[in-house]
């Protein structure tokens, strides 16, 4: 179980993922309309309502910013590498994002938005390495992952290698590329690699790329956010893919 | 004055603003390899190091998480209306970003980190509305403000009606547009304009705007977050300028 809180959050996860919330928590007392309206709604779902102490509330979010609501969600459930490649081997131009090391779990919620946002086929995670899928994801991705396929690989270059064999071109983002990301045709079966806030792409994984790509940045910048070069890459993806 | 912790964003700030430094603090009694070659950094650039206790250092990040290393930098020289008019006058092509009521200042840095990367020629923010230039800015922007041109304006409406006189053309970003942001030709004078994470874009900013545009997402999504949103945005112009 994880849980979700301010009014923003809620309401994103209870208007697009309803049927995965156990229970919608209230700060009690309070007559807060954009509340009463969120209480309406999870009412609407059938979820039940629960309305407790200013402490409780703040001891749920562990002293987070909640505005007097949280909502207990059913976790995401991740689907294993079987289902990831039964799942490739059943597209015909699949488009997939690997997040090879990512430390913020709120850059990996972020990451999962965006992927939502352009219906990505699915969204790759090593094991044990990058930010679990916890709460911080779930709030910062606002409930998008509700139809998102997320899996998780214990060997990421192995992986990848037998994407290339299916016929997966593997892209991978990094500031020391020559190409410029706008050089690579994405319209065919296209998997895109960000690597970690601070390092980048690890070598063995540069090694097993087909294409090692740049978004350009002035030189004063050093590099974008990793989640803001994510979005930048998928719609780049998505503005070829549907310009064909 | 404001300050900026954690390796990676004291690190860029070394690297990118070091003129703009006041001190670098530290953790004393710690043999950090990583830390001690960002002293060795700091020195390089004749800035005055000064090592202390954990609780002085946790006192002065308010509690988050530092990595046994601040630094205190100048503030951001936020421009004048009367400066940000002369700029856009003597330029024959600007491409400017507007962030009319962003609430989450981490939002505003990440802005102004890409901003910065594609060349931006001014960032343009309310007066007493968006998050406060702080050193969540800074932190998120990781020290990239340096050379970017924000200015602070009493009157956004005035402001973009006299932009619009001057021949900019004024594109304003949200979800119930009809057009995709696509359709605009972004290679003239343009002033792209992002609203609030939860509300959007103004009533009276949409009417005072020549194009309105949507970014388009799944229908289950609802919306990106700002900061990738306005990513984007921001690199499908710099994708057109450049062609031309």
């Amino acid at each position: 179980m994880s849980s979700v809180y301010g009014y923003h959050s809620v309401k994103e996860q209870l208007l697009n993922a309803a049927n995965q919330v156990h229970r919608l928590v209230v700060l009690q007392g309070s007559h807060d309309r954009r509340r009463s309206e969120l209480v309406s709604l999870a009412k609407s779902h059938s979820i039940r309502v629960q309305y407790v102490t200013r402490q409780a509330l703040d001891r749920l979010c562990k002293g987070d910013n909640h505005q007097g609501l949280l909502i207990e969600i059913h976790d995401i459930r991740l689907r294993t590498e079987q289902e990831l490649k039964q799942k490739i081997e059943g597209l015909q131009f699949p488009l997939l994002l690997v997040l090879e090391d990512l430390q913020d779990p709120g850059n990996v919620g972020a990451c999962c938005r965006t992927a939502s946002a352009v219906g990505i086929d699915a969204v790759i995670l090593p094991k044990n390495r990058s930010g679990t899928l916890n709460a911080t994801v779930l709030k910062t991705s606002s409930g998008t992952t509700k139809d998102l396929f997320i899996a998780q690989v214990s060997n990421l270059v192995r992986l990848m290698t037998w994407m290339k064999e299916q016929g997966v071109w593997v892209v991978g983002t990094t500031g020391s590329a020559n190409q410029s990301y706008l050089d690579v045709d994405y319209a065919g079966s296209i998997a895109i690699v960000m690597g970690n806030e601070e390092s980048g792409l690890r070598k063995l994984t540069k090694d097993v790329c087909d294409y090692l790509v740049q978004i350009p940045v002035k030189e004063s910048v050093g590099s974008l956010n990793v989640s803001v070069a994510t979005g930048v890459m998928l719609y780049e993806a998505l503005r070829q893919r549907n310009s064909k």
